[in-house]
């Protein structure tokens, strides 16, 4: 433990020079740790091919599933898309020293709101070492510094991919330090305790893993523990866009949060909607559960099961949907408001009030009218990366980007103002207007 | 216990709907709280008396200061305070509904980022009143439903504000539940467990108290437990400029988080500075306490302490400074960085670049050059209210108005779009381009 705060702290430290460094230094260092990356890709897969012996060994012992084995590996393939995905971030606009907003308080007195780095991310995460490149190059672009702790079946993976971005990176500048690999033996439960290092801690793994890690820590967490998305279809839908968007919504790809779980119908349009989507499911190898509403509708249209109360609440990731039938617009709020893990939920109507009221009163961090659940992502919001999907009621929600490792700081630019003028009989008046100067120094 | 959480559960299932009440409904509500609290205040009075009297007798077993005795104190020039306070959070803008960003994904497909409420913001506070009208507007305007925790000094004054305020919005239609008083006779620490009902927790005392509660909860606090400002002379300042502006801020209001408390200045300058400053600061009742270094330049001008280690990590929030003499700006940025409460800081300088590379590096929330640390306050930024001051590095930071009592949902406005047709071959391209469409529902 001591080891582990003592590079913490000197990460937090690094931070502080970190936020200041150019962005050309700072692309510069991405695109060689890119070719650092290329060139000692050996070392890499070596270390990858003990880590994957080992994890066979685990395997056999029921200690680790083959999902997790197989998102261990790093093969060559898997090398060639780290280094695509830490040149994709040299592009990304580097967001800090941007002026969000200005003000002019008086004459000669300027107060700016400038995006700044929020300081020491820390980053805990299962398997998949390709997190290591993604989050180092994420963090450095956005001025942060960043404390890693992956699992230990990767171990030796992770440090070597470490070694090798963080020597190339250092080489061209970057404050040393500002990197920091936890090492395995040390507990995750150590690392939650340091709130007064770390700034914010992004899970990475499992729905219970994060749902520890959020249990566990004081340290702000960003991130979201399930995927209980809701596909309602209102009165007013029209049937084609119903079938096309739930269908969608659930085959796609079922195994991400952002897949639809729960299908909610509305009863005057059940008898018309509901056998021609149980076919279209059944058709599609997808398994239908139903409420007894729902049930009565079906006929013959398909195979169904009778859905249990725990369904409502179960995030499946597979190719099963539950459907059930409500009688307003307003049941299938208050279900989702209830039911929902406030991740991604959807609407079908042609009726822009319904759009509007269903758009206002669900509680979610993104809300879809007409369109697929499975748009719910960083890179089709246009973010360009994706830090991660937060169901956080502050700071940053749903699919969040670069921006979401960043706050700003206040810049009052005076000319020798003193509040004493500013107060009691004569006292100067504020003229807080606002502007769009950026600020420059 | 059983009841706070039942009442807490109901103001968080009050939040759902209260997102979406109309800001002329809000607007009315606010009319009639100001209004009833105008014509019932003999009722506020009448509790105040109760509560003063036992707070009397408390002071006499040294149980209360004098001080936390006359914060208590509500007569009329108080509460025509708190109605004015009222009428003003009218008129502030309406954040709910604003839409912050949209893009265009595709035809037809456009994504708005819109601000909301919160949901459920925890208060709790100590003596004061007035925190009552001022926190229960301010949520009420901001969407969010509210639960105050105020002291049991105040109890009798709190509950008859309460009631008058609440009764007066729910008859215009607020929904009732969305103010919540929380009984005195409950534990602090049994709020503090309430992380999965409260989002944000806004407390309002004295710094240990918000240390207190800081350090015992999980639920985001928004605020700040100290304010350790920092004025920097550079080599290159004016002297004049610095000697005005040190003064100001230390005592235009002396008491308060944003005063100076320590002065560093450059070596280069201090014999020049030292001499004038002490003076200035003699003649005007402040005490000085100086390290070694800048003792040797007081000479006659002023009687001096030496500055003691504590020094340097004391709030005094009175009319005592310290003084210490750095050898560099990098010197000063340092010590600014470890000993500053990250609220406020200042560079006195002509020197451009010096003035960039302070802003840059200095981690806190409020950067000035040139001005008064006085200036950092959320009415004196134009934010009409001033919901606190954060040192957090996320959601919030320096001081907040009613925007930080919001977050973000994204709603997506498709035609029936789904993912499918942008994957795998002939997938369709996204255009990802930014406009300053409005979402019109």
């Amino acid at each position: 433990m001591a080891d582990i705060k003592e590079n913490v702290i000197r990460a937090k430290s690094a931070a502080l020079s970190l936020s200041a460094v150019s962005t050309r230094t700072k692309n510069k260092a991405l695109t060689a740790m890119a070719d650092a990356l290329n060139e000692f890709r050996n070392l890499v897969i070596d270390a990858n091919i003990k880590d994957m012996k080992a994890a066979e060994t685990l395997k056999k012992k029921g200690e680790l599933t083959d999902a997790m084995v197989k998102r261990l590996k790093a093969d060559d393939d898997k090398i060639d898309g780290m280094i695509e995905g830490i040149r994709s971030v040299k592009k990304l606009k580097d967001p800090v020293g941007e002026t969000m907003s200005s003000m002019i308080l008086d004459d000669d007195l300027t107060l700016y709101q400038i995006r700044c780095p929020i300081g020491l991310i820390g980053v805990i995460f299962e398997s998949r070492p390709d997190v290591v490149p993604q989050i180092m190059s994420l963090c450095l672009k956005s001025g942060n510094s960043v404390a890693l702790k992956g699992g230990a079946e990767a171990s030796r993976t992770n440090r070597a991919l470490f070694d090798i971005l963080s020597k190339a990176a250092y080489a061209e500048g970057i404050p040393k330090g500002s990197f920091c690999l936890m090492e395995t033996r040390e507990d995750v439960s150590e690392i939650l305790k340091l709130d007064d290092q770390i700034d914010l801690l992004i899970p990475r793994g499992s729905n219970e893993f994060v749902k520890y890690i959020q249990s566990n820590t004081k340290i702000p967490v960003l991130g979201h523990s399930a995927g209980i998305c809701h596909v309602y279809v209102d009165s007013d839908a029209d049937i084609g866009t119903a079938l096309n968007v739930s269908l969608d919504s659930k085959i796609q790809y079922p195994a991400v949060c952002n897949a639809v779980e729960t299908l909610l119908v509305h009863k005057k349009i059940a008898k018309e909607f509901i056998p021609e989507m149980v076919k279209l499911f059944t058709d599609n190898n997808v398994e239908v559960r139903t409420d007894a509403a729902t049930a009565k509708f079906v006929g013959k249209s398909g195979k169904t099961v009778k859905a249990k109360a725990e369904d409502w609440d179960t995030e499946y990731n597979d190719m099963i949907i539950s459907i059930k039938t409500v009688n307003t617009l307003d049941d299938a709020i208050a279900f989702i408001n209830e039911h929902s893990s406030k991740h991604t939920d959807t609407i079908i109507t042609t009726n822009t009030k319904n759009a509007k009221k269903f758009a206002n009163l669900v509680d979610s961090s993104s809300v879809m009218i007409n369109a697929s659940t499975r748009f719910s992502d960083g890179f089709r919001y246009g973010k360009g990366a994706e830090v991660g999907i937060s169901t956080n009621k502050i700071h940053s929600r749903g699919p969040v980007g670069m921006e979401g490792l960043t706050i700003y700081k206040y810049i009052l630019v005076g000319n020798g103002h003193v509040v004493k003028d500013y107060a009691g009989r004569d006292a100067k008046k504020y003229k807080h207007v606002q502007t769009d100067k950026d600020l420059e120094l």
